[in-house]
């Protein structure tokens, strides 16, 4: 089997990048190891950014977002009892977000392939990467119950943190930070109408709690708990209890419901900079993990994936390397600035048992700073609603 | 003897006051441990923020910092090897700082008090404030050679960190917090032309640092070094040199001279939030210490003074202490603040030996954050430039 761009993995960056070629053109197959029901009923992120948005919709596959989705204006911050809101639209001159969860956008992009004749090979096993200091890198992998072998020009490793791709890059090159927070969050799923319009991080010395939600029947919010914390020890009663504790207000009281699912997820930042390895290209979270508290997880893929594209389209054009070579310098210095983002918002917003008292009262301090200084509220404004995608710097094509 | 304002110190805060109290008809002594001649020659900050500078030109004592001081428009950043500029005077609408040493604001202080018949009395020992909790404070100290008794209505203690004002405050009502920032700064000052028309705060792997300058032909500079170092271990070959490798650029070298001071000072930050018992006062650094990093020192000691002379004011109006009543809160909220840029600028600028490469990469990344937003650029210039002063509520006198 033979294609110009095998990808590895069918999430958000593996189905943008294949439907991102195919309109360009250019054929792509995807492995992934999941079967589709999987896929589709996997929960995760929830938070399209501006140009998130606005990509799906260029390119046709923002149909049931529009219908279905949430767009938000604004978050809002709440600190001693008090609520602040964080006016994007205002802040950004008219940037939004669009709550949608993530789940709903790879039905989206896989309905788009699969309708258009893409090819998505489900519940693939032991797939790996392999030639990829040649021209001609290679996929191996069992599918249907036979080991099959996709050769191609180029190969993208969209196959998430734990995938194989990243393993296949020599060892000595990669270069990796990582950064394991002392916080967990404990997740609940909770069949109540949203309690607020917007989302709300609010600090309290108790811990972050976030108000979040997913549909108008069912909401997601978290607590922050101990990372080493045992879900058992949370009957519904004791979370309750503590979400009333950290987010009501004198005059507002969170409304509670049936809990369906609830979890704990330890927080971990991890950037690799060695995102392209001869003719390997890491994207989304083969190459990156930001904490949740930014919501730039998703986005980031997404990111990846317009830098990758533009190089290949640029490729498939000349015959030229010239802008590929400058994904990974490009797309890294944009996921730093979605580290620093989402480490400040961790920060803010966390409670530090480990503080001082004076490094208390500082953070308390930048919570009324970001919600009283108009130039402050931007900071926050424009990493959350768009943190812009730089592109590659592609040669003048007349010269 | 009798006054109406009692005043501890005789440094920015102490005298400041008193030149306010003058403006209106109250009456004040000053009662200072130090000489006249040390305390016009002791070396300290010397950045005004823009309406520390509009105060002394609005209350008469500006002619020579407008003569012999160097305004500001902006300072510069510089890692990796570039320079970034913030640019007050676009980013806030026109502010500026001054750089005027503070020892010269003293000096001029000093002279318009002396001039108008004020009542400063240097080599005052042992001073002791009393009766805090009374109607009628008081001071006791010894001043030529004889122990004196000076009454009250009020007392402002303006006298430092090691002052004795705060310790006659009952230890269980006072509310403290400190941090020690594991850095040190090795200042010098040297005679050679200003390297640069601004001042350029500088990143670099092996530690922070600062030029600034402080007259044509003099020039203070600083190096980010371990607190605990010895200043015997820095000859002026190995500060030059070290200067060299943290602030040459490719095209820019750092023009030495002769060194005549060096000296090693740790940095600490501190916050005292009980500014006022009875009718003792608290003002400048016998209420809070700020690292030098965000210029503020100064200009908070002239900040809290000026809202106490409004509540002083006010009593001498109307016989309220409902103004009064407020000052330590008013105070502490900006206090706090600039606490929160003084950290800021601290943990930006800074090597942190302990921190992870993670954590590294963020600080770049935040560095080329504030330098490449422009809403990023003007939380820093709105905050070194012109912190605001927040006003008491000054009830409505038509009542």
């Amino acid at each position: 089997m033979r294609t110009k761009v095998g990808i590895i993995g069918a999430g958000p960056a593996g189905l943008m990048l294949s439907h991102l070629l195919h309109l360009q053109g250019i054929d792509s197959v995807i492995i992934e190891r999941k079967s589709r029901e999987q896929i589709e009923s996997t929960i995760r992120a929830g938070v399209l950014e501006q140009s998130t948005m606005d990509l799906l919709n260029e390119t046709g596959v923002g149909e049931r977002m529009m219908k279905y989705g949430d767009p938000h204006k604004g978050i809002e911050f709440q600190f001693n009892k008090k609520r602040h809101r964080i006016d994007f639209e205002k802040l950004t001159g008219g940037k939004r977000i669009m709550v949608y969860p993530q789940h709903e956008v790879l039905k989206d992009l896989i309905a788009a392939r699969l309708d258009a004749g893409g090819k998505i090979l489900f519940n693939s096993r032991n797939v790996s990467p392999f030639d990829i200091d040649t021209k001609e890198p290679k996929i191996r992998f069992e599918h249907g119950g036979e080991e099959q072998e996709l050769k191609c020009d180029f190969i993208a490793g969209c196959d998430g943190y734990h995938g194989p791709s990243r393993k296949v890059i020599p060892k000595e090159l990669l270069k990796e930070s990582e950064f394991v927070h002392p916080f967990g969050w404990l997740g609940i799923l909770t069949e109540t109408p949203p309690a607020n319009p917007e989302l709300i991080y609010a600090y309290h010395e108790r811990g972050f709690a976030l108000i979040s939600t997913r549909t108008p029947e069912v909401q997601r919010y978290y607590l922050q708990v101990d990372p080493n914390d045992d879900i058992n020890n949370w009957s519904d009663e004791r979370i309750w209890s503590e979400i009333h504790a950290r987010v009501d207000l004198d005059d507002w009281e969170i409304e509670e419901g049936p809990i369906f699912q609830k979890n704990i997820v330890s927080m971990r930042s991890y950037i690799c900079e060695t995102m392209q390895y001869g003719r390997l290209f890491l994207a989304g979270d083969a190459a990156h993990i930001v904490p949740p508290t930014g919501a730039k997880g998703l986005n980031l893929a997404i990111g990846d994936i317009r830098v990758l594209a533009e190089g290949l389209k640029y490729f498939y054009e000349t015959g030229s390397e010239q802008v590929l070579e400058q994904y990974s310098e490009v797309c890294v210095r944009r996921v730093w600035r979605a580290q620093r983002f989402a480490s400040q918002m961790t920060n803010l917003l966390h409670h530090h048992e480990q503080k001082s008292n004076f490094e208390n009262g500082v953070q308390l301090a930048e919570l009324e700073y970001i919600s009283s200084s108009e130039s402050a509220s931007k900071t926050i404004a424009e990493n959350y609603a768009d943190l812009k995608v730089e592109f590659p710097k592609v040669p003048s094509r007349v010269e």
